[in-house]
This record gives C-alpha cells, sequence and structure tokens, in this order.
C-alpha cells in the first residue's frame, strides 16, 4: 500500500516560504470574504475569475468589454471599481459570461503567492463539502494556506482548515502542530461558528463596516458543488467529469 | 484612566518583523526545553545564561574559566558541549557560581531576535505564576513570541502564551486573533496538559530521543519564583526589589 499523502496547514502566507508547494496542490483559504465571493461569481455562471495583487493591475483592466472589476482594501470597495468584495454584489446574474478582476488585501494575494504549485484550488463553507470531495480524490500531497490579515494569524481561517482537517484526515497523513491545532479550533467553533467568529478580529472589522450578513453568508455550508481551480492565471470550475457535480 | 496597554501573540519568530518590539516587553517561550532549562540553571544558581545562535559561537567559549557550554541541534546534544538542553543536567549543583551559554534549536535564536526590545524575559510553566506576575507588575504593551519549530507554528508554546493570556488579560488590551486561539487551546488542554502535549510533532520527537520524563517536568507549574530577564546579552534574575520573590 503505498504512504498516504500529507495535509498540513500554513497559518498565514507569511510562512508559505517555509512549505516546499511546487508538487502540491494549495487550498487558498479566504472564508472571509474573498474565497468565498470568487466561488459565488462562479456559481452565478461568471467565465473566469482573475486574481490580481495591486490595485494599478486591477484597473488596468478598465474599459475591457466583458470585465468586471472588483476588489476591496481593509474591507472597502476601491474607488473607480465596479464592485467590492461582497458575495451578494455578484449575484442576480450581474456577472453571467463576464471575466471578474479581483483584487483582495489578503486572498488574491495568498493565490498570486501560491501560483507555482500544482494546482491553487480556492473555497470557503459554501463549497465545503464539494471541495473537500475534490482534494481527496485529488489525493496529492495538500497544503491548506490561510490567508490571513496582511501576513498574521487570523481566526476564521484557521477554523476553516481546521474543518477540512476534521473531515478528511483519516484520507491522509496528518501530522503537524498547526493542523491539530486547527482542528481543535474547529471542534470548539462547530456548534455555534458565528459566535466563535465574533472574537476574530476581521469579524469586528467587517461588522463595523456594516456587512454582518455577508458573514453569516460566507458561514453557511454547502450552497454550491462547484470547486474553482486556478488555470492559466484565472479561476475556472474544475473539470466536472473528473470531479462531477454532486 | 490610561489606556491599558497591550498584550499580543506571535506565534512564531517567522512572524517576528510583523511586530513592532522597540518600546515591548517580549516573553520568549520555548517551553520544551530551552526557557524551561534556562530557568532552571538561574534557580540552581548560575550566575547568568548566554543564549547564542551557532555552536561556533558556543564554542568560542571553550576553556574559559567557570564557563559551561551547552545545547542542542533537533533535540540533540551537541558534540563538545559540556551538557544538552535537559534540565536535569543543571541541577545538583553544576552550574552554582558558572555562565551557561546555551544554544538550541529555536529558543536562544528567538531571543536573539527579540534583543531590541524594550526588556527580554523568558519563562515556562516552571516559574508560571512569577512570570504572570512579572508581566502585570511591569505594566507594558507586552508580546508574547512562541519559539515554534524551525520558524513553523508549535502547540506547546502557544498553549503557554494562551494559559499567560487566559491569566492576566484583565489587566491588558487583548485584541488578535493569535491571542484567542492561544487562549482557546490552553483551555482545551489545561485538564489534561501531558495527554494534549503529546499530539505536539515535538512531544514525538523528544520522545523518540527517550526524554519523556524532560517533557513531563517541563509541564510541572510554579517550582521556582525566579523571573529570568535579559541584561547586557546575559539572561540574569530580575532585579528581587521590583518583583519580589513570593
Amino acid at each position: 500500500m503505498p504512504d498516504k499523502s500529507t495535509l498540513e496547514v500554513c497559518v498565514t502566507p507569511g510562512l508559505l516560504p517555509l512549505y516546499p508547494i511546487d508538487d502540491k496542490v494549495v487550498v487558498v483559504i479566504d472564508v472571509l470574504r474573498a474565497t468565498t465571493t470568487m466561488c459565488v461569481a462562479l456559481d452565478q455562471g461568471a467565465d473566469k475569475v482573475i486574481p490580481v495583487d495591486t490595485i494599478e493591475e486591477c484597473l488596468s483592466f478598465t474599459g475591457k468589454e466583458n470585465y468586471i472589476l472588483a476588489g476591496e482594501r481593509n474591507g472597502r470597495k476601491v474607488e473607480g471599481f465596479h464592485f467590492g468584495n461582497s458575495p451578494f454584489e455578484f449575484m442576480d446574474g450581474v456577472v453571467k459570461g463576464k471575466t471578474l478582476v479581483l483584487t483582495t488585501t489578503n486572498g488574491t494575494r495568498a493565490i498570486k503567492m501560491a501560483e507555482h504549485s500544482y494546482q491553487v484550488v480556492i473555497g470557503g463553507f459554501l463549497n465545503f463539502t464539494a471541495l473537500t470531495k475534490w482534494i481527496v480524490a485529488e489525493g496529492r500531497d495538500t497544503l491548506l494556506l490561510c490567508s490571513g490579515w496582511r501576513n498574521k494569524f487570523n481566526l476564521e481561517d484557521t477554523v476553516f482548515a481546521g474543518a477540512i482537517i476534521h473531515h478528511i484526515k483519516e484520507y491522509f497523513l496528518v501530522d503537524s502542530d498547526s493542523a491539530f491545532a486547527a482542528e481543535k479550533l474547529y471542534l470548539n467553533s462547530r456548534r455555534n461558528m458565528l459566535h466563535f467568529m465574533k472574537q476574530s478580529s476581521h469579524y469586528r472589522r467587517l461588522a463595523h463596516l456594516g456587512v454582518v450578513n455577508d458573514i453569516k453568508y460566507c458561514l453557511r455550508p454547502d450552497l454550491t458543488s462547484i470547486v474553482p481551480v486556478l488555470k492559466n492565471g484565472a479561476l475556472v470550475i474544475a473539470n466536472s467529469t473528473k470531479h462531477p457535480r454532486n
């Protein structure tokens, strides 16, 4: 029987250089809100989502037909963009057939940092079951990369990483302190996730901006079965023949 | 009423550059085993403990009268040193009146990295109450710096940071996700600390080296009331008039 593949947790992009990822699947997690919003956009029919690092890079797509510019800095919509980073902004058909160009404080940056891995995949609670099935089916050494807050540890992404660990650890070799701690924090939180998340600094940051409904939405499980993967610099829905919708 | 000082947790030295520390107290934590062993050496009458980064630097003290060279790499004693990094090696009067020069994989490095802070202080479970009283009496902005494992997150130091948070948070402004998570992990562990620590990768590493008794010793609370602080590059017992032994 072959050895199991590894499943690890990197608690912030600031520590990513410690993890070799060239041959690994990297699951980028920015639950509040970037990777949730990206899933919504693709689920709502966007052709693709291009994550970019800077506001300038995003603005360079201005005026391009069928491109939508979106993003935030410190939680607030950037001036000159069509949309911010709220999942609700991308519903009601506004992104159907469009390409979304998105830049956020943490999530898009984490995706760019992991671009040289074997495969970047993203998700949140809204595609949790589909995402975990995809990771298990892939069966590769996998790193769960929490997007954090400006390279510091954050609670919500670590809890989400812990949820993944808890649900699929039997299929992998899980052997790191960060994975154990993340799972513990998930187990502490799962009976009342919203209450637990209220302790996070990003909850307070977003609540201050009046987007508590965004947070509630970001914590709702299994609203979609799509799994976004990075192909040629853009997030698209993973090949459904390999990972059929369930 | 003046604002409270801040109390934060940095989960690994790899993230220390994110925290301004020039005006802060930095509590360096390497519970298994460096900061525990340093407390033992000072409690047992060592004049001072000089933490050094490299084996070469440690060896440069060879032959100096009343100097003892000690340390480990990957948990094992370094060839040419008098002692390794087990707290038991520094009992029975061997360090009385001596200067201990110590280099370890993580702890001594973290101390050196924090040297430019307002004040470095160290500890472990064995001086927990004295250490927390000292931190409160000092009343400054304080960063709890976990030594981690080769810059990655580790469980035992985070749990210890969480114990500090839990016991003195009322005196400080505690507002970071890492502090909240550390406290949660401590609350998860405190009823059976040894069992919890068995999940840490460093427990397994040390158990493999046959030093489980070291680990048990390192988890015993309040064996001493000394508080080691860094003065001119060496750890010495903090001024007992300001922080009297209790």
